[in-house]
């Protein structure tokens, strides 16, 4: 997507060890009218879905996954959650995800009550690299019973693999800006080709 | 506001030690056709403030804060962070913040590059009980040299005292509901009349 690329040429921060950072518009601060043009190309790509619930993952899948939603008939959006609180009931699906960024596993949950076998789910995130939280998110609806319909990421790094090994696996994920190739050293960005 | 009362006492639990379950509609699974007619009552709440950010916390603050952006021009939002992660910038804002549900103190913080003099913030939350948490925002708001414009809340427990104790200091809140007695025996909720 050709905004999404320009946007992130333009405020995106390459760092040593493979890190962008976009936290000017995508994960700090919001952009949310960016966002709604996100919404409105996943719509397109995934016309002739029967998507009725929106599934993400804390914290910045959240924003990007409510804007979706309101191109999506206001369906409901579900968070998985990252850590167990009082407040939620025993009844949960988990699955376990390792963070890039913050270099440790940890257990990712969704109550029972949200995700049952009627439910056609579109999974959104803001980031995909070697698709970890991605990964247990499937996990999560499988156990439900659900069925995936498909993947919608903002930045996908191709070059971690994570990406094309779902594609591999027969999902329609739908990346709006995949990066091939990020250099710190001369802060050049390589994106693929549609 | 009714359409919010009317939605706590169809959806919300109530658990013994004025525990309020909504996570249904609100901070698990999220309803953002509500959302959007929260955002517009806020919109008519908040009429003449000059409003450029949109002020919230992780994680379930966020989903009501984009919808709320909406309408408001657009305008972008910012959300504290609970943990340090390596993808963050040392150059922060933060304020100290106690959890009512999970019974401990963490850190919050906002990039300094998203908080400056210029910016008239209006801070949106889910809930406020004691207000730990939208006090530690509105620390953040007033570390940066920016406007608390207004806050925004969901539901308010007011038997809790931090909505009464805002007030009081002149901030303009606005919770759409305030709860004024919890009575997990009989299942009953009072609402404060307008």
């Amino acid at each position: 997507m050709k905004l999404l690329e320009e946007r992130i040429i333009k405020d995106g921060i390459i760092r040593p060890g493979n890190i962008l950072k976009v936290d000017c518009f995508l994960n700090h601060q919001m952009d949310v009218a960016l966002f709604k043009e996100m919404a409105e190309e996943w719509k397109k790509r995934f016309a002739g879905k029967n998507i009725n619930k929106i599934l993400t993952i804390e914290a910045s899948g959240i924003a990007i996954a409510c804007i979706v939603a309101t191109v999506f008939d206001n369906a409901p959006v579900v968070f998985a959650k990252k850590t167990e609180s009082l407040n939620i009931d025993g009844e949960v699906y988990s699955s376990k995800v390792a963070s890039f960024t913050k270099k440790r596993v940890y257990d990712v949950f969704v109550s029972k009550k949200y995700l049952s076998p009627d439910d056609h789910v579109l999974i959104i995130d803001d980031f995909l690299a070697v698709g970890s939280a991605l990964n247990g998110l499937i996990d999560i609806v499988n156990q439900s019973g659900a069925t995936v319909e498909g993947l919608g990421i903002a930045i996908e790094k191709g070059f971690q693999g994570g990406g094309d090994s779902l594609r591999e696996k027969g999902f329609q994920l739908e990346s709006l800006a995949v990066i091939d190739k990020l250099d710190s050293e001369t802060g050049t960005i390589e994106f693929r080709k549609d």
